[in-house]
């Protein structure tokens, strides 16, 4: 007998349109919120989306619960009536935001949402206000066409991933009970083109830290001292372009000891444009390791960047200045079996030890560490989700990896029992962590379609 | 016949001592501008503080112009009642200071001086308003003691020697007719030690410029691109890391190329204790090149120095992004027989030919360039100078050399057409263009008095 679905395609895309004009206000003014969680001067703005995101999940008939910690607030959400027969889904997502910076090379004000050509402009349009605001939708969308949820739902929305959730990581093995559930899905990832959908099957890890050179108890004069002392601006540089040899390897010993040697999985999607990716960034795709193709340095490899430098006088004009410091920030992407504890170590001991001449270095490792993560793609969730994509999009759906990193997913996963779903509607070309970020408002109403499909679809 | 001084060393000290806290008030007025001349915002404080000066020297009995260029107003002088009989000493101050950050670095507000067991704390206390202050208060001492000065007087205190004299330079050709002198002081240099009377018989030339490098059209998400692209902090350090080899040697083609190998001169004084310049620093003096000594790196040989770096986050906490640019600043010390302009386009033709793959150089070279200058340490004047130093201090006067600059100098020397006197009180533990700048009560008083001595010593 065909199985004719509760919540036809047909009705969530006429409930979709019905209702563009209540949810769009809705989502703007999620965005409105300068919710950045690494700004301590941003607190109240925090408070105050945690405390509208709350009224707003209280709506939908969950029951909310604010979870406290040394950090932001985290917004934990259920709802049970599909019963103890039906599955349970977490679904994650995060409600804070990266800083602003550089402001000037923002067209519109960041938390002043703005529609231009198809596409909502504002900080955490896509990234994550963006993806968890599909989210509720779905669930609003099940709420009013259907009056309940197919399965069972809960709901943790964070205020610190782009801080590297230190305080959520802390409060999971007493959440434990509470996060019980059969799958996990992270709502924080993208697509490779807006009109293919995907997939991930996985993310890198990632550590972070600064690091501080030290040459003198005050600025000096660069007349008087220049050619006597060691400026520790040349002391930095030297020490950081030694960290990748010629072949772009890094060089800290034992930093690839736990990284094995997988080609890319033939399920994977492997087509890397080189000129596309140029006109789309303006960059050239010939960083990282010369031995790799850009996907697997991307998806594979681990990688050193530097985040940050800065030392001396950098304002208008100039200043002949020797500074008696200097300092960067690094972060290392990891992939499988790297342990991000140990790695830290290997790079916090190796900058020490290599401490240039008449240079005191200091090290300071950033809490919000995190292990890569692999999905299991023959998951049953993980096909639910395959198959939602596909009948949205009416395309088969891709399966790729991701470089980046969502420190507490590992964690999260394990505290839970589930089953990691790896997912999100974002693309490159978003501007996340950058000034102009923006999501699609077609990407914004299929993000609603899919979430609310695979609902039912994950529905024994 | 004995010829008896017309003011005695005795009369000058009493003097001083008598009018000390008369001075002390005008010269806490003098530092109380905030006359920083890269800042545009400072524009008014440098505006008061010259039409403060202009209402002091006049009250010298000096005929004083203000010459007004493109940039901050130049205060010109002249006093010429001892007739063409007497010699013409043209005295070379500035009264724009340097920029005030680290402001978190400061003791006290910079523009609120304060005296601290016997030394002067302010921006500019000693460089070079505490040395322009001790000029006109030995012309106050001549005026009130005497009724006249014995020799014709011209004074030349400019606003931009901190950004390298853009606009003198250009109007000297104009103003060569004022600026004619026998000698030309230049009263901003120092002391080796505080109890040793010095005069300083060369300085070493500067260029700067702003070397910039972009990777990309906007900052990308080291998560995603990390491992794809080249991260423009990666290719600045390795570009910067490159200028200098394992010796210290400055590694751009013919960067050496007109430098004398001249060792350091028999006369001057060439104690450097290695100890002693750790304890005051905090900083070992192993930089530059491992070939030479200390003095020989500071005094006779080039430079080139680091003086900024930045790109990417450098605020609290951490932010994973590979930024589209990086930038550096980058001075060249000078010595003789190098042209400021050859140098500049050596450095920067180095730099944009050593582009690394995918990124492009900007490079600016700022206007302010100035040639080393060498002083005849056997002219008349110089040994006039050096007499009025040794009855002052009681202590035959050292010769030494200088490692900073006064880009103007060179040009300054020229149009004049006069003799280079190189002279000054300050002391390298000075904090100049650091945070705590200051200068000793001892040294005010000793300046006026070489000075006041030095006029008549200078009389025919």
């Amino acid at each position: 007998m065909v199985q004719y679905p509760m919540l036809s395609l047909e009705i969530m895309r006429s409930w979709v349109e019905r209702h563009q004009s209540e949810w769009l206000e809705d989502y703007y003014a999620f965005l409105r919120f300068a919710s950045i969680s690494s700004e301590p001067e941003s607190k109240p703005a925090l408070l105050n989306c945690v405390e509208w995101l709350t009224d707003y999940v209280g709506r939908l008939d969950f029951q909310v619960e604010t979870w406290q910690s040394k950090g932001h607030p985290i917004l934990f959400a259920s709802h049970k009536r599909a019963g103890p027969d039906q599955p349970t889904l977490l679904i994650y997502n995060h409600y804070d935001v990266q800083p602003v910076d550089p402001i000037e090379g923002w067209r519109s004000p960041p938390f002043e949402p703005v529609l231009r050509d198809g596409e909502i402009y504002a900080r955490g349009a896509q990234d994550n206000k963006g993806q968890c605001f599909y989210v509720l939708q779905a669930l609003k969308m099940w709420k009013e066409c259907v009056g309940s949820l197919p399965i069972n739902v809960k709901l943790c929305i964070e205020g610190e991933e782009e801080m590297g959730s230190p305080n959520l990581a802390t409060l999971l093995a007493a959440k434990k009970e509470a996060l019980q559930a059969d799958y996990v899905a992270i709502v924080d990832l993208g697509l490779r083109q807006a009109a293919i959908p995907a997939l991930t099957l996985g993310i890198r890890g990632i550590i972070t830290l600064d690091v501080g050179l030290k040459g003198s108890e005050t600025d000096l004069h660069s007349g008087s001292h220049g050619g006597i002392v060691v400026n520790p601006i040349h002391a930095l540089v030297k020490l950081l372009a030694g960290l990748h040899d010629e072949k772009g390897k890094i060089t800290i010993p034992d930093f690839y000891q736990e990284v094995e040697e997988v080609p890319l999985d033939k399920s994977l999607s492997l087509e890397f444009d080189c000129e596309e990716y140029r006109r789309r960034t303006g960059a050239v795709p010939e960083g990282g390791e010369r031995e790799y193709s850009p996907l697997e340095r991307a998806w594979l490899r681990p990688t050193l960047e530097i985040n940050g430098i800065s030392g001396g006088y950098s304002g208008a004009g100039f200043k002949t200045v020797i500074p008696a410091q200097a300092w960067a920030k690094i972060s290392c992407r990891l992939v499988p079996h790297q342990q991000p504890e140990r790695i830290a170590e290997l790079v916090a001991t190796y900058l020490k030890q290599q401490a240039p001449l008449g240079m005191t270095v200091s090290v300071e490792v950033h809490p919000g560490k995190g292990k890569a993560v692999r999905v299991n793609a023959d998951a049953r969730a993980v096909r639910s989700f395959g198959k939602a994509f596909q009948e949205v999009f009416d395309t088969p759906c891709e399966c790729i990896l991701e470089g980046a990193s969502i420190p507490i997913v590992a964690e999260l996963a394990e505290a839970s029992g589930g089953e990691t779903i790896l997912l999100g509607l974002g693309l490159s070309t978003d501007h996340i962590h950058a000034p102009n970020e923006h999501f699609g408002l077609d990407r914004l109403k299929n993000g609603m379609l899919v979430i609310a499909r695979a609902l039912e679809l994950l529905k024994n």
